[in-house]
């Protein structure tokens, strides 16, 4: 063990870093935002969110602007879609595991959180239909493009599997795209929406594209949906946050975002290389599949080390702070698996990070024994 | 029946006037705001607010900052207030008639809302005592300062009586007071906070203070209240909109606050006293009290007028458009109150849109005879 004091690393949550944040680009946006529609920025506003950005993106979608809600984040979205469609004691199916705050917001509403299997391309299309058979669920929750956590996408024969039992199922299935346009390698997979457009809503925010501070994201739904949710939307907080939906508007339709997205692919790629070199060279008995995008690396621990003490372990010894994985699971057993976030940290704190994690996985493991 | 057609006149929500909402100062404080903390303000945030602004509220309110909370507007603090102390089944006491985002909040949180009669200088304390008797109730909502709906603000021996029986009753007194420093004439009455520290949880925002589209509001509570008020911030948007609480830090700490509300009180004071003539002249048999300050005069119709059918003619046959009174009222009888808000208009307008109620009452009374 070594005296010298090292800096405490985190890999805990999908922030992105502070090189990410076009700062100056959002101040010229919030100028030019407030002198051209500063009455309506400063005012309450239909909880639908700021007409121009909504009719904006609903043009990028392909959809009437009745079908598109802009609000505080989209899961706070989540919420009042969830609030609208369904009632206590209703199930919803999600990825096991899948994005925490989904599940601690269906849980707030009380509904019933069960889980379906990841495998490497995606949910098991029968443990879904386990899962139907058994718990009739209303809704399944998908993060289908680099999952928040694992960093899967799924495959367009599994989408088409589990669309079809959604169909037949008649239920709603929600997909959650925030990180889809940070790919940083092969193709785009189609959307859920394009294969069953009558049973998706889609969401997705500003938070990875942009900056999360802004607290600006969207759901694509149907009208009914819409307007349902809209109603939440102002009984929840009258009217979404303005000026940074204005800042939105202004950054989308002056072709920034096309930019910002090209930057934090380049800035993002090597970052993702990064830690799949280290995993590679460190944890080589741990089990990952190598995402093509997004924030994540799930891993999976070698057999006989406990994700929780890993953590401890981490934390106490190496300065490095884990996520608490058992969130990531509905039953809260968090079994082998860490999440790895690897935006914020630059190539060089990734190594360092993942030579940690090696450390604390072997310590973990010898004190098992 | 005259054919010419005229502009309809919205008497609806407590909306300010777009000449209030100060734009250009909004801009300056927004560029300002990013150049010293964009790092902060475009990133995830903890949800007790942007630490300065909490810091600087706190200062001026005399706590330490972690009895301060800001949130996206003060309606969806009281939800978390709520959600947090209370069960669903809880009873919550209110004035009646209150204000109806209020009641739409308890409700939702599966609340039980119970109405105390309002006099002209406050809530009834005899009908507090009835309703703790009855109903056990574990908080009582009340907007001291310029009522929602009705401009009434509750008198120093009020307070004091009401202040004792909920220290005897062992309630929770929430004290919304958006409209405090916008005061006309007079003098400021103590809050009951002042009177009752350790059971009384203040509100406010910066909604009629400065701009409501900046979704800023605030609660003071006591540290573990603001603590569990977090966590369900948190569940419910993960970071407030950081954006416009950079602007609202800037704009107080540069002192625009002050000489805002000098503005304000200089542009609202000559709309509150054209109402109340306006009122004296056109509806001589309706009944109201003279407000000192805030957003709105409840008038009370006269005796054999129905407010909803007020409402109806209004609309229908003089181009004046009116909230929906019954919200104010927990068990939603509306009888024949009338919220009459003033800032939103100019004198003349306001002038014309009495005149307009004032025929509208006499024939909605000629149909009910």
């Amino acid at each position: 063990m070594t005296t010298e004091v090292q800096p405490v690393i985190k890999l805990t949550r999908g922030v992105p870093p502070a090189e990410a944040l076009p700062c100056a680009l959002v101040k010229d946006c919030c100028a030019r935002a407030l002198a051209q529609h500063g009455e309506v920025l400063l005012q309450y506003h239909p909880a639908t969110g700021f007409t121009p950005l909504r009719e904006l993106l609903a043009e990028e979608a392909g959809v009437s602007a009745d079908s598109l809600l802009v609000g505080n984040g989209s899961i706070q979205l989540l919420f009042f879609l969830a609030q609208g469609m369904l009632s206590p004691g209703d199930v919803v199916a999600v990825e096991r595991p899948t994005y925490d705050r989904a599940v601690t917001a269906f849980r707030t509403l009380g509904l019933e959180v069960v889980g379906v299997a990841m495998e490497n391309d995606g949910p098991d299309p029968a443990a879904l239909e386990d899962v139907v058979r058994r718990h009739s669920p209303r809704l399944l929750y998908t993060v289908p493009d680099f999952q928040n956590p694992t960093g899967i996408t799924t495959s367009l024969p599994k989408r088409e599997a589990i669309a079809d039992i959604v169909r037949r199922a008649d239920m709603v299935l929600v997909e959650d795209i925030p990180y889809r346009r940070l790919r940083y390698a092969g193709e785009d997979v189609p959307p859920y929406r394009e294969l069953l457009p009558r049973q998706v809503v889609q969401l997705s925010s500003f938070s990875k594209l942009l900056a999360p501070g802004l607290r600006v994201g969207w759901a694509l739904a149907w009208p009914e949906v819409v307007r349902d949710m809209a109603k939440l939307a102002e009984d929840a907080y009258i009217t979404p946050g303005m000026l940074a939906q204005g800042v939105v508007y202004e950054f989308v339709r002056r072709g920034h975002l096309a930019d910002n997205l090209h930057t934090l692919r380049n800035l993002y790629k090597p970052r993702l290389e990064a830690m799949l070199k280290a995993l590679d060279e460190h944890l080589p008995r741990g089990r990952w599949i190598s995402p093509q995008g997004g924030f994540f690396v799930g891993l999976t621990l070698p057999c006989g080390a406990d994700a929780a003490r890993v953590a401890e372990v981490g934390r106490k010894q190496h300065g490095l702070v884990l996520s608490d994985s058992s969130g990531f699971f509905p039953d809260g057993d968090p079994s082998r698996f860490v999440r790895l976030p690897f935006c914020a940290l630059d190539e060089e704190e990734i190594e360092v990070a993942v030579a940690r994690l090696a450390r604390a996985v072997d310590e973990a493991m010898e004190d098992g024994r």
